[in-house]
């Protein structure tokens, strides 16, 4: 019948819209996606909160068994699939979405905030973003470059970039999968420390001066919720601070107007106090 | 005491997330923002809903008139100020956070869905649209051709644009603010048809073969509503198309993978029936 596409917004259970929790409540099923973005609500308040049982939607489930689950029945009942944060951010969505139409599945979508929005907050423009990057936790010995070369060509052109962090939300290892072992590993969730490490190994190797110890970024974290964190500064500073719980997300400046420089100065990272010291030491 | 920045979303009053609403209720003071966007509920319709008095803020009494009526208030009570879609869209609200700020004043953001992201419905990858870019009504003699540069540089990297089309919400003219005149003009919103027209006219001037007739573009209208509007095809086609009510935006796409070419397939524009004829005729 019908197949509701929700964002469910980024911090807790009341970031759902007042017509999101309607839907929801109206819904004969409820699938929770629950590995590309994480909510400090539980599932069981959430269920309190829909009134609703909710069922947990793993990558597995929403890749290879939709048919037979979700869209089998959002044929005939009405069916919510809510999304951390908005809900076409992933590619995986906007596939679920085509398979139902495909199949004559009337579907709805009701929008929420996402990351690239939120970090409008920071004060940087939103339309001096260049292209968005991600930055994958190494597998092995192999540490992809991508996020560097999309800062330095969106720096070529005084962009900003918005570096999403690598979330690993109860998934199997990929060696677990090849010998069919389902068994999801604890979640994880990189952090901006880990993040400018990555960056400055990089740029360690490469030595092109796109982000060196000196360069002034920014860290994100919990944008949406009350206790969220910005902080400003140079990336030998802001990979000593600790921003607490996930998520983080890592910002590089490109050319700034002056009003954003305002702004993030408010974000500045406090130095410590024997400052000299320990800029003596560096 | 507080001042809480609050999105409501792109359509109606039911966008509004449930914190955002319980925060409105509990509020002494709500002010809607309503010259940089626009939602179908009416002020009245809005005022019911959160049982609230709203006083609507203009461009001039957020930018020049903050400090004796927002901020004074936000000193001592609870000031609810709203904006359509998510509110660090517009440059003028970093402004009145960092002006709260500066007065000691809480701030608190409850954000919402916003166009830079709800566009991921199209089905062209959010992290691989470029800067965005807007589109503005030529003043008198003066088309400016920003937004043609701004998808030239994209298409290079291969990157989607997405264009923002220029909203004239009850504003007074220029010319009339500068003999002191402060009468609105009745509200504008451009249309894909008129964006289209101005890129095509600039292309027909500098011919480099950046949004010509035959580029495939996507135009979308009132996103994040039941009744939205997609429609993908070559622009001399969806020039004639009619979006229906506003607000419309316009998408460039790059270099698109299958997927994204798949996606965009759905949305495309009907071809009259008389097809061989008129392609002939063009």
């Amino acid at each position: 019948m019908v197949l509701y596409l929700i964002g469910i917004g980024l911090n807790d259970k009341k970031d759902i819209s007042v017509k999101g929790l309607e839907t929801v409540k109206s819904c004969d099923y409820v699938y929770l996606e629950y590995y590309t973005s994480v909510i400090v609500s539980t599932k069981e308040e959430l269920e309190t909160f829909y009134n609703k049982k909710i069922i947990v939607a793993d990558r597995n489930l929403v890749e290879s068994k939709a048919e037979e689950t979700i869209l089998a029945q959002a044929k005939k009942q009405k069916v919510a699939f809510l999304v951390v944060g908005d809900v076409f951010s992933a590619t995986t969505h906007i596939d679920l979405f085509l398979r139902a139409k495909k199949k004559g599945i009337e579907v709805k979508y009701i929008p929420n905030a996402s990351i690239m929005s939120v970090v409008g907050i920071v004060g940087l423009e939103l339309y001096k973003y260049g292209k968005a990057t991600s930055i994958p936790y190494p597998t092995g010995s192999f540490m992809s470059e991508t996020a560097y070369d999309v800062i330095k060509q969106n720096k070529s052109q005084g962009l900003h970039t918005l570096c999403l962090l690598d979330i690993k939300v109860s998934e199997p290892t990929p060696e677990n999968l090849r010998k069919g072992i389902n068994k999801p590993e604890p979640p994880k969730f990189m952090t901006i420390k880990e993040a400018l490490k990555i960056l400055l190994t990089i740029e360690n190797k490469r030595g092109e001066n796109i982000v060196d110890a000196n360069t002034i970024v920014i860290g994100v974290a919990r944008l949406g919720a009350d206790d969220f964190e910005i902080k400003s500064g140079p990336a030998f500073r802001l990979e000593k601070a600790d921003f607490g719980e996930p998520l983080h997300s890592l910002i590089i400046p490109g050319n700034m107007h002056f009003i954003e420089q305002e702004a993030i100065e408010q974000w500045k990272i406090k130095t410590p106090q024997r400052k000299k010291n320990i800029e003596n030491d560096e």
